[in-house]
């Protein structure tokens, strides 16, 4: 607020030591048929690996997490991350993995899962870091007493359509906890570029890439931007005049 | 020195903002077979694979770097990564990409290409980022007029025996150049555990998973451990004791 008084609307004040002032530009946002063709480009042109992308994804989003909601002094943090069937439950799983490197304590509730050698690898790589993969989804009351926030790893740009079972009730659960949930690229359920009015009200987003239309509805605290790989070639081609990444870090926080 | 006044010797001053102390305890120093096993059980037991350890241990190995010469105010920081056949070499050009991300102006050197699909897909993603890949190592006296430092990925915890042209020759243009030299895993030509009292002395080297026993030969400035990626297991198994990673930094400064 106090940054509002002095300087224009295009000006924040950005949190962190001393006076730094980032300039929110006019960010691109993504139809869906933007964000399909920037991953296939990523894939096809630029010849990344889903291995590679989804561990740097996976790493900004935990990295951004730990910005948000910062480690209780002196005690645990307990997330309850929630993954899909497609990537953004990858996302999910690397995110898990980092966050228990940095101290947390994740447990992945993961119904679906995908019979790709990449995600029983990311599940392996879970379990024998002692992350529990707990096979059924607490009650509302029960994740806000056990949990210090959620992450939604359901579903991500590639949502179309209806949302089918189990994760229907999956979503209908996470609507009714009051735990900070927070989305990974698109909040879950929501339409890609329109949104979801009786949808999830997450309390943080991490846009991946570039943000989504979806994501001018966000109502919650924190949206980030994560994921530093785009290559500045696809920055100018999609004209994506997205902030500058501070010093060396992969995310970005932004006023939308 | 101020420190060692009045701590004991365990204890180093941290750089940085404000009063740390980070306790370099006695850390476990590999010997070569002892880092092939626990590269093999990154692999074997914990299902990793190469694209995503590479892209970690490449990340902070661009990060320590960036801690050590941090890019001179407006002004470019000319940085010249040399890459040998192997691993190493696929960290190198992991390491280039993200300096280049930070805004460092990095060129690949990389005589001897690995016919594997991840290491011609590593050198496409350079290439598309406008990271030149220079075909002849220039002179020493060149080199020093043109970079700020060099890294050395030329060979990793794996070398053994003679070194094969054309990496002697470069190795010995190496020895002559006054530029900071940087070191991944290993100075590239030294015995793993014996070190080379008349091979390259670097600057900088970054021991990734834990420092082989030729770290204790190391007489440069800068020392950091990276790729926060070992699971616990793994260090209580081989008695690591490495220093804490602070935060959420994927590497760590120690004195040796």
């Amino acid at each position: 607020m106090f940054a509002r008084l002095f300087f224009p609307k295009n000006f924040t004040l950005s949190r962190g030591s001393g006076f730094q002032f980032i300039k929110t530009r006019a960010m691109k946002y993504l139809t869906q048929d933007e964000a399909q063709k920037i991953d296939q480009e990523l894939f096809n042109e630029f010849a990344f690996s889903v291995d590679q992308l989804m561990e740097l994804a996976g790493l900004s989003v935990a990295l951004a997490l730990t910005k948000a909601y910062p480690m209780p002094a002196e005690k645990s943090s307990h997330v309850l991350v929630c993954c899909g069937p497609g990537n953004n439950g990858g996302d999910g799983l690397v995110a898990a993995r980092h966050l228990k490197m940095f101290g947390y304590s994740p447990s992945v509730f993961y119904p679906k899962r995908t019979d790709k050698q990449l995600y029983k690898n990311l599940v392996t790589q879970c379990t024998l870091m002692d992350i529990p993969l707990i096979t059924e989804l607490p009650t509302a009351s029960d994740i806000d007493a056990n949990y210090n926030f959620i992450v939604d790893a359901i579903f991500g740009f590639s949502f179309k359509g209806n949302i089918r079972e189990p994760f229907g009730t999956i979503i209908n659960t996470l609507k009714d906890v009051k735990t900070p949930l927070c989305s990974v690229d698109v909040p879950s359920g929501w339409d890609v570029e329109k949104g979801a009015p009786d949808g999830l009200q997450p309390d943080f987003l991490i846009s991946l890439t570039a943000p989504k239309l979806c994501a001018k509805l966000f109502k919650g605290q924190h949206h980030y931007i994560g994921g530093r790989f785009v290559p500045r070639i696809l920055h100018e081609k999609y004209k994506l005049d997205l902030p500058d990444y501070p010093g060396t870090e992969c995310c970005v926080r932004v006023s939308n």
